[in-house]
């Protein structure tokens, strides 16, 4: 199906209807939504692997397979949205040092994604030793992150 | 690095301080959490995708194909979440018509997962014109649901 005019004027209508920012976080209040949503998703799948890599949960390779490569592809994306000048304000639990203490903000970020790579690929072989293990780290690198830059 | 007792404690304590459930949908708020985020996120990619093929905003191929992958991730995961019981009060804009209307709005869903998945596919050719043409497609799925269900 072609688009043409039509189609193209639906998409703005649409994404306007939705309230979207066509520019990457027009706002400060814009950021705080998008990375709260990250972080929203991040925990309910964190959460299933949690229950699953403690016993409360039946072992489901495949909804394993699936929350990890959902927390792989979520891991990636809030970082920038964190560093919103005026962000650090308003409907948020950042601390305002993340903006001043970027480095490190950042490194533990790169952490997170790399672990949540790596806790994908671990649950590809079906171990759950192996996913408990791989689980652990990154549920420390939450833990640092939130600890040093989270208002709890 | 093990995990042991002392990373599995440290997981359920991380879970309990981030309020995750454990069983999926706990309760019809946790669902209504969920699934706006999931659209929030949808919404934010949907609308950079939005601003490339309407020439808002510069045509970008792996920032392209960054959002298209992120926008097929998401739209396999917040249908269930709508069909939870009592989730149609509250904070939400889903109309209650919805789950009388199960089999429609799931199959509405089905050809968003399958659009997306497209786009995703598309994406990967570098076509702009192709993807606009598949976006459209998307675009009017969204229109469709959101006229439907959505109370807006």
């Amino acid at each position: 199906m072609g688009i043409s005019m039509k189609g193209m004027i639906l998409g703005i209508v649409l994404a306007t209807m939705a309230g979207i920012a066509f520019a990457e976080f027009d706002t400060p209040e814009d950021a705080i939504r998008y990375r709260t949503a990250v972080m929203t998703v991040i925990g309910e799948h964190f959460g299933r692997l949690a229950a699953v890599v403690t016993g409360q949960a039946p072992f489901n390779e495949n909804a394993v397979k699936h929350d990890t490569v959902v927390l792989r592809t979520m891991a990636e994306l809030p970082w920038d949205a964190f560093m919103v000048p005026g962000s650090e304000k308003g409907k948020t639990t950042l601390k305002a040092k993340a903006m001043k203490e970027k480095d490190k903000f950042m490194a533990i970020a790169k952490e997170f994604e790399q672990a949540s790579k790596k806790l994908a690929e671990t649950a590809g072989s079906g171990d759950l030793k192996a996913i408990r293990e791989q689980f652990g780290d990154i549920a420390n690198n939450c833990k640092s992150c939130h600890t040093t830059f989270r208002n709890l």
